[in-house]
């Protein structure tokens, strides 16, 4: 595959900038992909991405405007003349604009609804009230719909009508004369049949579709599990309000996986991409959870305290290798099973499978485990190191080490499910909370062991 | 949207099975998707389901084979006759055949080998000697290819004659008589076009392609990246072998995202969903990590041995919270930056942005830490818990804390840049092994700031 390289690209126009040979750059310019053409103007210094912007054919200036950053919109938004801000936004899909108003300063939004006609105002008020996540938000008001009476070439002709303004043509949505949906036909099957056949005779009529109120995430899932190219929204009244396409699923995927792995790893999620976030923002997005662990780790400091008289350094040595392992072995389960859970390939009432498997495989893993470290510390430590570990020291931190894991497991596998349960998020309670939890489990296991295996010290 | 309700699609399964209601049973069993049946079959008892199975329609056992897991795909294979396999691998796209073999053991291969005709046995082949995931193993090889000097109409008259046996007609592409790719055109093209215009005038010439040895994972950002609902694949004479749609894309990204996330938690990826695996798979995936994790705490044992007369119990009573916390703030910046990698976000030459961005952030959240864990020794350790944390010795903690989490953050992003200009998979260098890497680290700031501030205890 060819790979773009933005780097030679952006030579290119630097190169065609500076000896001000703009027809060429021109022509340059809107032979790329209007997503590389957008990661170009993004490297150009502040003054001159205005005016390269400019050379952009009309149609490339509106799916270009399309994948930029927000930063770049509004910059662009506040040297555009009314006139070049009325062609950009007449050019693009009704929920792109939406998806540009949602980020801009209100002064901005009032000059971009200013310059739309009545009714794509009122289309725009509209889908700006569905509630946050929701299918409403990401579908397009823009679709094909046939009616049941119709013959496959009045169906063509409609579509040879209405298809340049349509995103999606394949998938067509049959309605009755209240918009209510009755029926779904695609190109593919309009095309297997004669044009004298009849919608009704072709159509399918169980119709997989959802609510303008529903989860965008759970849209996504059900359209990837069917492979379905587009699914119908509808309003309360059943009627079509729009379509969601697959490239917005693939969209709202990336962007659901980004979320749960920030939270996994004790970030709160954000939209921007990384590199566009201030370095405000991003320490916002982590220091609470930070803040959070640090305290909650009172708890182990507590376990020692109370142990401290009766633990050797030689034991104390061990502690950060016990921890180590418990917090690696609960995350290795927990976010398995938060991922299983985020794919719908784990439910809730497979809780007894999963227990009843991590409990097989945890116990294997403790024996493999502790047999090794009894192993490391009389080998490694002891005999290559010199530490003085006798055999009941050894004992000692291989049992803990046993029962850590076990219980970190459980732990680990269990908290996910109970959360998905509880309605919480199960990529929240993840592997630094489960770290904690058994921190100071395996503390307590260690401790407890150690007292009453070894001699009073 | 309408929930799928797997156990009441069972109960009534079931229902039906015992009333010996057959005639029924096969109505509702094929009034379902296909994928929900799949999922039906798997509930089932062993006995039971092959029979069931038999009473999908043609298409549909085709259509629910294809969703069902290996195991038993493996087991209806076994209790097929010959007639029964030809008659559901005939039904199948060729893709799907293939994915099917490729988990299957010899025997079973050479059946479905044998009921394929010559042909299909050829493109078999072929196929399946594309190395791992290439852009080869997941192509369809059903795909409408015309040519530029037909009309439209010639070209919708050959789209209605092939259209039933591909799986996507929408994007055809237009080669020459040595079936080399000379340019794409979309149905919609077609559509809005009279029937009279050549494909040569309205075929777009500036096709993206992939070769059949191009690594799938990239193949799909590209695809999700320009929006694409289908890419040609070209062997080495540019000659259009294959095409990959966007469904394809969706298994990919869902599927390198599920080994993305195993490999940041320390587990070796497979290909199977957990509740699939056997007990001695997981374990394997698991053991070797935690093995090699546990060993490489060695290296914190030895800081703790060298320092261990030298460190008070109080200041031990730290080493959790203060390891703990550096863990946390590097798998911050770590998973982050693997995630942005992964999604081309964050590329090799933002490395500089990167650290300077990583580094404003990190002192930020490190004094912040600083403060709130020396007024949290202060208050909670000292006055309400009543250890004697001496001011002197808060200090030294917040300030280890303070070094731990900045060292913390330069390690945990600048390791996975460095695993990608090495050409290694950055998830796997992720959490565990960094955390590793500032444990060892956090504790000899810490041992060293301690030996040096406070007096020789």
């Amino acid at each position: 595959m060819e790979q773009f390289d933005l780097q030679e690209f952006v030579d290119k126009v630097h190169a065609l900038l500076e000896s001000k040979n703009y027809r060429e750059l021109k022509v340059v310019l809107n032979d790329e992909m209007p997503q590389d053409i957008a990661l170009l103007l993004e490297e150009l210094p502040d003054k001159v991405m205005p005016p390269v912007f400019r050379l952009l054919t009309k149609e490339n200036a509106a799916d270009v405007f399309v994948e930029m950053s927000t930063d770049s919109q509004e910059q662009l938004l506040s040297v555009f003349s009314d006139a070049e801000l009325k062609s950009v936004f007449e050019e693009m899909f009704l929920d792109d604009v939406v998806d540009v108003i949602e980020e801009m300063p209100a002064s901005v939004v009032k000059r971009i609804i200013n310059q739309a006609d009545a009714e794509t105002r009122n289309q725009i008020n509209q889908i700006l009230q569905y509630k946050k996540d929701s299918a409403g938000t990401i579908m397009t008001v823009e679709y094909v719909s046939l009616k049941a009476h119709w013959t496959v070439r009045e169906c063509f002709d409609r579509i040879r009508k209405i298809a340049v303004d349509r995103e999606s043509i394949y998938t067509c949505y049959v309605t009755d004369e209240k918009r209510k949906l009755i029926g779904v036909v695609t190109v593919k099957d309009l095309l297997l049949n004669t044009y004298e056949t009849l919608v009704r005779d072709i159509m399918e009529e169980d119709v997989i579709f959802c609510t303008t109120n529903d989860d965008k995430e759970q849209v996504a899932l059900t359209m990837s599990k069917y492979d379905l190219y587009a699914m119908p929204v509808v309003d309360g009244e059943n009627r079509v309000v729009g379509i969601i396409t697959i490239d917005d699923v693939l969209d709202v995927i990336e962007e659901e996986t980004t979320e749960d792995i920030a939270k996994m790893t004790a970030v709160t999620p954000t939209n921007e991409a990384y590199l566009e976030q201030s370095v405000w923002n991003t320490w916002k997005s982590r220091m609470p959870w930070l803040l959070i662990l640090m305290i909650s780790a009172t708890f182990t400091g507590i376990v020692i305290n109370a142990y401290e008289s009766r633990l050797s350094a030689l034991l104390f040595a061990c502690v950060p290798m016990l921890m180590g392992t418990g917090g690696n072995a609960g995350s290795q389960s927990s976010v398995t099973i938060i991922r299983g859970l985020a794919v719908n390939d784990i439910e809730p009432r497979d809780t007894l499978k999963v227990v009843w498997k991590e409990l097989r495989v945890s116990l294997l893993l403790a024996l493999c485990l502790g047999v090794a470290c009894f192993g490391k510390l009389m080998l490694i430590d002891g005999l290559l190191l010199g530490y003085p570990y006798t055999w009941d020291v050894c004992l000692v931190v291989s049992l803990a080490l046993f029962g850590t894991v076990v219980l970190a497991k459980l732990v680990g596998c269990l908290m996910p499910i109970l959360a998905k349960i509880l309605k919480l998020d199960p990529a929240v309670v993840a592997s630094p909370f489960i770290t904690t939890i058994v921190d100071v489990l395996s503390l307590v296991i260690y401790c407890q062991i150690a007292t009453h295996v070894l001699p009073a010290i």
